[in-house]
């Protein structure tokens, strides 16, 4: 067993019956959905809320009950995971791509549950690139804009050389910051670039993480209350 | 003349040889386009940049030759229009739908100006309806968010019913607020809200307001340097 199938088996220890559940995606989330699959097939019943079509396809052929955020009031929990995680719960997502919908599912989420292998736990963000969901009118504005503010912008692309789409229709520039001094300051800046439809630092939005050694054991990171 | 096009047909002269211009949306842009075409025609050679559909089709069918915001460095001047303008030169832009572009095209522009019939221009912004444009994927969550703060969200819809799609494939909600006491914090606000990509408060970001009236002359509101 990996660290990411440790974390995501763990995670099913925090769903019960009858939950609205916000479901990641990525790597570390598959294991999760397929504990829970076992548990919906076993009788469990509950309603997944997904944050990408890979996870909506991989959900329906599980079938675990599906419903779209736009049809739910609330999200009881969501389990998601990270790119990086700092002590202070503080993120990287979007290496695959979702970081728009995790983070209007996240913000829809009476509990978020991050789970993530021991490799992603970091003393300090930025390392791993950041991804940015920019608008593709104009998106070279926003590239200009970040290679002066000295952020390294790349532009993801497909393995063909296209510019990598979202589920929902934008373009990644990816940041090479190497070092993020302060996530919450550099969050607030992004926030105000027009053409920069969201950015993949989640600053105090997960409650717990889930951490998942090669070993098989898993180690918690929880906020402080 | 009515004072759109009397507002339309002055911007001309802010046009010169071999400008790159960014070209706006809307009724009074229609006229500034009229008369543009007509210079063009007559030999004046200028690069367009538009800021939606309708504006390319209509600069397209008027032969004025055109390049995309990704394939131009900078933009001179900009000419667009505005659905309100308050004596300090903030706006509110969108009721055509074009608010994202509009601003994307803004911001890439070393100078700009609205031209605006002199019923646009008041006191206090907030009697017409603030647009802000959402992604469609939970949109509902953001509309639950600006009931909850008091801003009477309203989704923009088709003659049909169906939801109004901009050219960026966003939804549009329009906020009745009746008062704006303070645009640029209703703008830093709106700025961090996960879902919207864009609102259609422009806070200092004309240089020059050319207003129109039914008479047919044409006043100037201008920043103080």
């Amino acid at each position: 067993m990996d660290g990411k199938e440790a974390a995501g088996r763990k995670a099913i220890d925090e769903i019960h019956e009858g939950m609205t559940v916000g479901l990641g995606t990525g790597s570390t989330v598959y294991y999760f959905l397929e504990a829970l699959a076992e548990k919906v097939s076993a009788g469990l019943s509950i309603t997944g809320v997904t944050t990408s079509q890979r996870t909506a396809e991989l959900a329906g052929k599980w079938h675990i009950p599906l419903q779209s955020l736009n049809n739910v009031e609330r999200i009881d929990l969501t389990i998601d995971g990270a790119d990086e995680v700092d002590p202070s719960l503080n993120g990287i997502k979007g290496g695959g791509g979702a970081l728009l919908y995790e983070k209007l599912v996240a913000k829809a989420s009476e509990k978020r549950i991050w789970i993530v292998d021991s490799k992603k736990v970091v003393k300090k963000l930025g390392a791993f690139p950041l991804p940015i969901e920019v608008v593709p009118f104009g998106w070279k504005q926003v590239e200009a804009f970040m290679t002066e503010k000295g952020y390294r912008p790349r532009l993801r692309q497909t393995p063909g050389g296209q510019p990598f789409v979202t589920d929902a229709h934008h373009y990644i520039l990816d940041l090479h910051l190497d070092f993020i001094g302060n996530p919450k300051a550099l969050a607030d800046e992004l926030d105000h670039v027009t053409g920069i439809v969201e950015h993949g630092l989640f600053v105090s939005m997960t409650d717990k993480v889930l951490i998942g050694y090669s070993d098989g054991h898993v180690g918690t990171l929880a906020k402080e209350k």
